[in-house]
């Protein structure tokens, strides 16, 4: 494969939970590794949500990614966006015009909202993927307070004062439960003339049950506490039509200023780049050792690849799968520049998932036990804690949570930018054609 | 003045360090206080640069101004900004078209920056005003160091690790030590191709000496510290053009890719709003008890106040003289209400200024003694961090600076947001015309 006097040349491309794993594994090779991600951090999505409800601040859930990767020596990292790769050549192409050599290409480029041919929907329920949608979706949720306190009229406060979610799989239930806590305890003595507790939280699921990937009874006590909570459930219901007023499912119209698309990813591009068949959801089948069957320079890994567990069911796209499969890239590149040639095929460890349901509660899915409300959230904060990269990340996420459960107070509570981003119709009354300006 | 059975109205425009200090005095009143502005948050402007050069995050130095006043049960929130005020018929009119009637006017509505008649130069050297800047200035400056890692050419690397600041007030020499941290110790080891210790720094500044507001003495110490951190410094030089490839100065071209204005600040629209003739930099002139000469209905306190001392010297654009203002015209408001007349004119009590420079020094001009180096910085981060606004800003600054302070790394080194905002120029390499997407 390489000539043995030759530096190998390793790409990784995207810096998620995958790429960062397989570039760890490879800090002490001797190799030529260069990681690329568009964006200068990596980003802990399963706390993406709190940035959307004020819980947190962006830099409490993000680490520069040269950060992480700084003791590295044999590691770049480059700011760039990937448009292509050559395979034949063996290059990436890039948005800047770049072309990077390379002899072993790692692609963990991620997954991006999936609106199954209804993109004109992203206009008026934008996702929660980065960190600029959780900005935006923060400010128009506040704005949306904001301009109720303003509005005379009844009809026109409710729908300002309506939140519809689309998808109920963990993101969904957890930014449901968010979005009630903060209306139910932030936000309560803030207002005037309205009362943020008459909020309406509605979660809308085409499947038969949220949180569909948990076992039945889990699913069931989350459904039973975000009842509790004041949330609606429509199950069995897809969504028929999203527009700037609200929504329409099982034929009825819900007036609503803000909904959040919740309901299910695909891959990025990456069948394109490389000129393959993409699978199911744009994902590319891979080896049993996640290459390429056509090429075993070239692994996919995380939410780009399609593969199957030891059980024959496809792997879901989840942060843990991304990072076991990265390790084991990093780690089966390794051995292969030792020349070994072991071809122990990947096995996933699943050792369980977890979501949270508000302020104290959570369903917990692990292999040996299953766990519902107070030691579920306790088991969750934990974890995510403990994940999240860089100590100092830590200790703001935790000193931020315990003054939050201590206060109900949302520290993170800022709106900021323009009020016209991300496809969010502006919901700020003016007047005048002109927009406000900040200066 | 008022009918003794009404319940006077009193709007406040401007939630900054004069308007909150007002509505607080005002917060036990038998009257009805509306609070407008058009950002949701008070902001702690004094540590913007920090959120500019990556130290801190938005919501470390800003708090929702319905938290801060959510326990005064007459006063009420406006997110809304000011276009006009009609005195005759005693309304404020706003940009999404409300009029409040008013019986009392408190307009502290605050400062921009001052292009001196150059506008255009704002698209190439934004100004440190709002957190949108301070992300925008963050995000260039993150991006420059990213650009030139990939830059071949040295001569385009030197002009992106050019940083050039205009003005050598409080803000300048602040904004420039802190680039200096940032490149010399933040940033030291994430690198492979190039060195940011070769950042190149300038201060540029049209007076005699900077930090004219200080004493010769300290100002002297604080040039001969940041020229030791490697910051050149040009006095008696002012900016004789600015544009997109850096900035010409003493008929010398400096190329550089990021300017910053720093250089002075002029009132907001007041006086037009108003109706009245500016006195300079757009400010209103004041009587002795803050009022309008021509209407004692109306106060005009902070940044837009042209107001001398009992010296005969103008007061100063700082937030301990707004806030000062603020507490004054809310007791003498009081007063009134009450059937007083006293007629004790505003006193400004003069507490010292300060300013930092870099990693652990500053100087100190206090009414008692001067300082320099450590102890003015104690002194310094003591006074900020206790004058921040509510507890748990308190708590994640202090343990963001003492983390910063310990490890040299920058918390908040995310870059985010679209490429071009805020009139800066892309600095980011794009071979097609498409922009970057998040998606």
């Amino acid at each position: 494969m390489l000539s043995p006097t030759s530096v190998p040349r390793i790409v990784i491309v995207g810096a998620g939970f995958g790429g960062l794993a397989a570039a760890s594994e490879l800090g002490s090779l001797r190799a030529e590794v260069t990681v690329i991600d568009r964006r200068n951090h990596h980003l802990f999505q399963p706390l993406l949500y709190q940035v959307a409800t004020a819980a947190l601040s962006p830099a409490d859930i993000a680490a520069p990614i040269r950060s992480v990767l700084r003791d590295q020596s044999n590691t770049r990292v480059l700011l760039d966006e990937v448009v292509g790769v050559d395979r034949a050549a063996r290059k990436v192409r890039t948005r800047s015009g770049t072309e990077l050599d390379y002899d072993l290409l790692i692609v963990a480029a991620g997954s991006e909202y999936n609106y199954f041919g209804h993109n004109d929907w992203r206009l008026f329920a934008p996702a929660l993927k980065s960190i600029e949608d959780a900005q935006a979706i923060r400010r128009n949720v506040l704005l949306a307070y904001e301009r109720a306190e303003m509005e005379p009229d009844a009809e026109a406060r409710e729908r300002l004062l309506t939140f519809v979610l689309v998808g109920a799989g963990p993101t969904g239930v957890e930014l449901a439960g968010a979005l009630a806590e903060l209306a139910r305890a932030a936000l309560v003595r803030d207002f005037r003339r309205i009362d943020p507790k008459h909020t309406r939280i509605v979660l809308v699921e085409a499947g038969p049950r949220i949180l569909a990937e948990f076992p039945e009874r889990l699913s069931a006590f989350a459904h039973r506490a975000l009842e509790r909570m004041g949330i609606e459930i429509l199950v069995g219901s897809p969504i028929e039509q999203i527009e700037a007023s609200g929504v329409v499912v099982n034929g009825r119209r819900i007036q609503a200023a803000t909904v959040i698309w919740c309901a299910g990813v695909k891959a990025v591009p990456v069948a394109q780049w490389l000129d393959l068949r993409p699978a199911k959801s744009g994902k590319i089948e891979v080896g049993p050792d996640l290459s390429l069957p056509a090429d075993e320079n070239v692994f996919v890994i995380g939410d780009a690849a399609f593969c199957r567990g030891h059980d024959g069911k496809t792997l879901p796209g989840l942060g843990a799968v991304a990072k076991q499969q990265g390790e084991y890239v990093g780690r089966l590149i390794a051995g292969r520049l030792r020349g070994e040639t072991t071809n122990k095929p990947f096995h996933y460890n699943d050792q369980g998932t977890l979501a949270t349901i508000g302020r104290h509660s959570a369903i917990a899915n692990l292999p040996w036990i299953k766990l519902t409300g107070t030691p579920a959230w306790l088991l969750w904060g934990v974890v995510h804690v403990y994940f999240l990269i860089g100590f100092r990340n830590r200790a703001a996420v935790f000193l931020n949570w315990v003054w939050a459960w201590l206060t109900y107070a949302r520290g993170a509570r800022l709106i900021i930018g323009e009020q016209q981003t991300n496809g969010w119709h502006s919901i700020v009354p003016q007047q005048h054609e002109k927009a406000v300006t900040h200066e």
